[in-house]
């Protein structure tokens, strides 16, 4: 018998998370409206900002107040500040600003996929109309490509570390389904030696092209449309980097790909997998293993794999060596494999 | 200057709030496969969880997984057990269940209605096709008559104990928007002399009616069929009762409402109002203040006011005397105006 009393039951949890939308929607307002930039650049009360954001004001002063209750701003006699975050991510000023996220994690396929979520959950695979979202379909990879790129930044950085680190020279990297392309351009602006080659969907790549004329690496970028399933690949890479990409099939296909990429790399090569990797309870770190609901919601048979899923399907591949690199300030974990 | 480091800037709030519907729909998934009654009953792992519930084993393991994450199970060496707010709040089998909410809560209308909140904020009122949500509307009110009796629960107690606490012989109470009628019917379950009108649009008023039944005080409840606004409400009331109403208008129609009940009172009689009342700062408590945000979403001028708003409105009725009252375990407040 515990000598503590147990905590009352309340409801609340429940309540809250059955309208944890209404959070969702509402920071996508804010940045719709673009009203963190508004209050950055000194429109800090809802007489103000309405103007600023061309809203009414009593549609402002709701959502802002919301906002606040929320951690994104903070309200001191009536009138509204950036938090720490909010500053650099949300005012488009920032060269970190993340608020064209809202565009891909709100879209209306991704809220849609989660609608039928319990059909999912019966079939064990995608119940949306639309099927497996890893099938070519331009649109969705062309909004992800345009929306998501600040987000890869921080873990890009880490890339270009281990990558420097390599003596060789000139250093080829292979970036699969690279999307925007940031992982491979952030690399390749942080090292003159490296040259990336971009595989992707051909509507998605003009994507990567902006981004590298962008960073000015446009000289040392390649674009090679195609598919990692069946377009060739070339050989000889130092690295290939396969970010957020296995988590969409099932095990024996992430087998064969790698086999490919094995194939592509030159001895002493290696893959660089980022990935959201849980450990084998699969409940922890919350973020990387709740990825696994949005792999049921989106995909046939795709998953948040942990790392001994990640060992075996490496050394079925043909990899003589895999490890798995966490780094702290990041969300997601690095599974690297050597051939 | 501060000696303390600041935190590194971290896009993890945005992140989770932007995806944060996958909360909402997780959990919904949850009640309608049942899945919390059939853990309760002894199905404590994916292979015999997904018979019981008729899913793949797939989509349960990872549901299962992710409600642990979110705070709704509990797993230990691969089984799944409930926690004590899930056991009492979502186990069918419970008289305290509530997973009946989901239905209202993660309805289509009501997450219809997010999507359009941008246009909502623009202008200032709900931007939904359909209108402000206080205009009749059968199908919406049923829902919540049928979903939301549970969560009433709690403050209706609180209820009893202050009507019970008059010693006039019979009490009369008039239940404004009865809705599932929880309100009423609890207070009249808990105090013989009670006897309760309950003021509702006639489909809505037929989940009332069965509450009534089940609840075996079917011989002290009157249905009265109409609206708040022009249907004759009666004379002599010891209390009107008036839950999660006010917040749909604005102060000039909610004067004009109150006027009406403080008519319907007699001398002496108090209105008890339950509702979201945030502080002045309008960003505490969390929870009611938040609610604004609701208002906006659906109503063309509703909101979540504050005590001083309510005192004021009360005044400008009739009312001689408006007290607040706080109920410290409850996320609403009571607004208690005297004739």
């Amino acid at each position: 018998m515990s000598s503590a009393a147990a905590p009352k039951p309340s409801p609340e949890l429940i309540f809250s998370t059955l309208t944890s939308y209404q959070r969702a929607f509402a920071l996508k307002a804010g940045i719709e409206l673009d009203l963190f930039t508004a209050i950055a650049e000194g429109a800090n009360d809802p007489a103000s900002l309405c103007k600023r954001v061309n809203a009414a004001e009593r549609g402002v002063r709701i959502l802002a107040d919301y906002l606040t209750i929320d951690g994104f701003l903070r309200k001191e006699n009536g009138k509204y500040s950036l938090t720490a975050d909010s500053a650099v991510f949300l005012d488009k000023r920032s060269p970190a600003y993340m608020g064209g996220m809202s565009h891909f994690l709100t879209s209306e396929q991704n809220i849609g996929n989660m609608w039928v979520l319990t059909d999912s959950v019966r079939k064990g695979g995608t119940a949306s109309h639309i099927g497996d979202n890893s099938k070519p379909e331009d649109g969705r990879w062309v909004n992800f490509a345009r929306s998501m790129g600040a987000m890869a930044v921080p873990t890009a950085g880490v890339l270009a570390q281990l990558v420097s680190a390599n003596p060789a020279s000139p250093i080829r990297i292979l970036d699969i389904a690279a999307g925007h392309g940031m992982y491979g351009i952030t690399v390749a602006k942080n090292n003159p030696r490296v040259h990336v080659t971009a595989l992707d969907w051909p509507a998605v790549l003009e994507v990567a092209k902006e981004n590298a004329q962008k960073a000015g690496v446009a000289d040392r970028f390649t674009a090679l449309a195609g598919s990692a399933f069946d377009t060739h690949l070339g050989e000889g890479y130092d690295y290939i980097f396969i970010t957020n990409f296995l988590h969409h099939f099932d095990v024996p296909t992430n087998e064969m790909l790698l086999r490919r990429f094995h194939s592509a790399l030159k001895p002493g090569g290696k893959t660089i997998t980022v990935e959201f990797v849980p450990n084998e309870d699969r409940i922890t770190p919350p973020m990387a293993a709740a990825f696994s609901l949005v792999m049921l919601a989106h995909t046939d048979a795709g998953d948040a794999y942990t790392f001994p899923e990640y060992e075996k399907m490496h050394s079925a591949a043909g990899f003589r060596n895999c490890t798995l690199q966490i780094i702290p300030e990041l969300p997601q974990r690095l599974v690297i494999g050597e051939k």
